[in-house]
């Protein structure tokens, strides 16, 4: 019989949001009148933009013509986007990416849980704990942990506890790591790291030949000007980071799906015999081979984005999430809660009252206000005692849901 | 320094595709006035159909409003396509699928590519040869074969030859094999297989426990009812084959983006220990872990394929493509040529004049008549020899392209 991947029974438990789709489930099929408000998975609420919806619906007309019509695209993506990806993005911010070093997919989901594809398995893995899951599934699906302890920690994978303690920001681990994932802004604890953060973790890099995987899909985020948006603002990390973007959150396209991956021509791996290899080259290949180029209107509906009206009104969009983000941050603080992020990040991240575990809030907070958010512990047994909630949702919602926690009796 | 996967090393060239139009490149920059056509990669050239583009614009309109718009979806498909999938390509033809036995993805490129990744390394895969050179290509890189010979056959992997020698149905392999990739209508060589070829495969998969990758891209073009469409038409398939489907070639969506795979529940694979364990949910793990479901706009889109007007439009498309085939078969076996599919499939794949390598053939034929095709050796060491054009073009590019082949002094 044929034999299954057994690294996948490693896994501990379904993917932690269909387990909350579980439980929110059966709670509204016990009182189907409950007026649940859903801050819990990162998604969207807001339509997409006019300019947005133009361009859709342009390159939809184009698909009905002989002339305009598009059969299989670049796998790396249309040149359009890929021009003002490397202008807007790059160019505008100082940093120097070429188009051959952009790769136009359908996810950073699915590009940061491919991405470790194109390493070998006898890289140590570094992760913040806790973290987005993704990095640490896909690592555990490929073969590169061993079994899970009582706690929830992979053998093998070098955990970084990111706490309060820490402000969130762990050190370079004292040991040596290969693969090292960071997120900023980040998921789940709404903190963003500086230059000096990014500069320390580019040092660390290079001295021991490691590769950065920077998750930067929240980037449209920051407002703060003195924050970098790409890790490639900081001196060095051509070398050594590939890093990660995405149309989902800045605009609104987590059901429309854009998002690309840099992978600069310098960043360099190594064979067993000690060759360098091109990461560029191995992606590259990875991505032609496996994958087959994002939908054609949808590309044009990104490239919209870039647009004045475009830029003005998905910043319109974030700036409404972020009033939201303000006023769930001020409002959990004024309850006395214990609040960290929710500025430059659309994520509020704080501690559970009288040190709750984090599902125990999660069932307490369904059961008493009908407002759904996301476990801490789901992000890495260092989340555990923690509770996320996000910034998308209408404002209304928001003040509702937040006028229902303030009253509630934790 | 992180160790790149040193089996992406061992693949021997490009991927086919990006080699033909390097030099189809070359020789346009050449010429620039030469009028090249190109029937070489099997991409679709017409628009999409009426029905389905007002179906697309309805969902970007929808995309556009506070209650229309959808963020993240269920990562296997919305359950109106499902629905769809499951009556049209099933019910109707007397198979019993459910739901959450499909899989709606971006492509059955990406599927047929991912499938590999929920079975062990240890296990055996046989391919036919020539093959779609996605199936190896995948598993070379997941290091399931060793170093390629001279001629390009990797080790590890059993070869199954499809010449015309044996109709290009080769029979099942006298060693055991673990994983079998099947495809009909088949790519490249055009042949269909019959309920009775299915049948030994289906057999020889229960007597060795072993599963079925079954690509049935190309259903779509057969028209005689004699021949199945899908391989869950031959008794016993559900517990040993997955099945990929494509909206690509027969609703246009080279462009656009859809596709499934079915993976039923009965299919089991085992651990080390012998213990069976259920494919299904591998690769629903795989899927919602590494992927997050297909643009929403994109689904409505394929959703209309199956409308009444939907299936008109779409059949009066795949009929053109047919004629063309007719066409090129009919023009290539006057001109002398010994020619095979095109029948059911829209591929027609024929021996090189004079014993020419496919290469050198492509060579001649770009140079002589400006025609575009695909060398048959690109497919894997048994294509040599052969060559395969497609009927994806307009009516007179394809009565230009024959006309000028049987021209050329052979």
């Amino acid at each position: 019989m044929a034999r299954i991947n057994e690294n996948y029974l490693k896994l501990k438990a379904g993917y932690l949001f269909p387990e909350i789709g579980r439980r929110v489930g059966a709670y509204q099929e016990a009182h189907p009148d409950a007026a649940v408000i859903k801050l819990g998975i990162g998604d969207v609420t807001r339509p997409l933009v006019p300019a947005i919806i133009e361009a859709f619906h342009g390159a939809v007309d184009e698909m009905a013509t002989d002339e305009g019509f598009r059969g299989y695209g670049p796998e790396q993506g249309y040149g359009f986007l890929l021009d003002l990806i490397r202008e807007n993005d790059y160019e505008a911010r100082g940093v120097s990416i070429a188009n051959d070093e952009i790769f136009v997919s359908d996810g950073s989901k699915c590009d940061s849980g491919n991405i470790q594809e194109i390493f070998g398995l006898d890289n140590v893995v570094a992760l913040a704990d806790p973290v987005y899951p993704v990095y640490l599934d896909t690592n555990v699906m490929a073969g590169r942990t061993g079994e899970a302890d009582d706690a929830g920690h992979y053998a093998g994978i070098v955990y970084m506890p990111a706490v309060a303690e820490n402000g969130f920001h762990p050190d370079p681990p004292s040991t040596k790591a290969d693969l090292i994932y960071l997120c900023s802004p980040n998921n789940p604890t709404g903190t963003v790291s500086t230059k000096e953060h990014l500069a320390r973790w580019v040092e660390y890099a290079k001295k021991n030949d490691a590769v950065i995987l920077f998750d930067a899909a929240y980037e449209g985020f920051i407002s703060d000007p003195s924050l970098p948006r790409s890790i490639y603002e900081v001196d060095g990390a051509r070398d050594v980071a590939i890093e990660f973007r995405s149309f989902s959150k800045s605009a609104g396209f987590t059901g429309t799906r854009c998002a690309f991956t840099v992978v600069p021509k310098t960043v360099k791996g190594k064979t067993a015999s000690g060759d360098e290899v091109s990461l560029n080259g191995l992606w590259h290949r990875r991505h032609t081979t496996k994958f087959n180029g994002v939908s054609y209107p949808v590309q044009r509906a990104a490239a919209a984005a870039y647009s004045p009206e475009g830029r003005r009104q998905t910043g319109d969009v974030v700036a409404f999430y972020m009033e939201n983000a303000r006023l769930i941050r001020e409002g959990l603080s004024k309850a006395g809660l214990e609040v960290y992020g929710g500025e430059n990040a659309p994520y509020i991240w704080f501690r559970t009252p009288g040190d709750m575990s984090s599902w125990d809030f999660f069932d307490q907070l369904l059961q008493k206000t009908q407002v759904v958010g996301t476990p801490g512990s789901g992000f890495g047994p260092s989340g555990e005692g923690y509770f996320r909630l996000s910034a998308f949702n209408s404002r209304a919602n928001v003040e509702e849901a937040i006028s229902r926690v303030s009253r509630a009796p934790w």
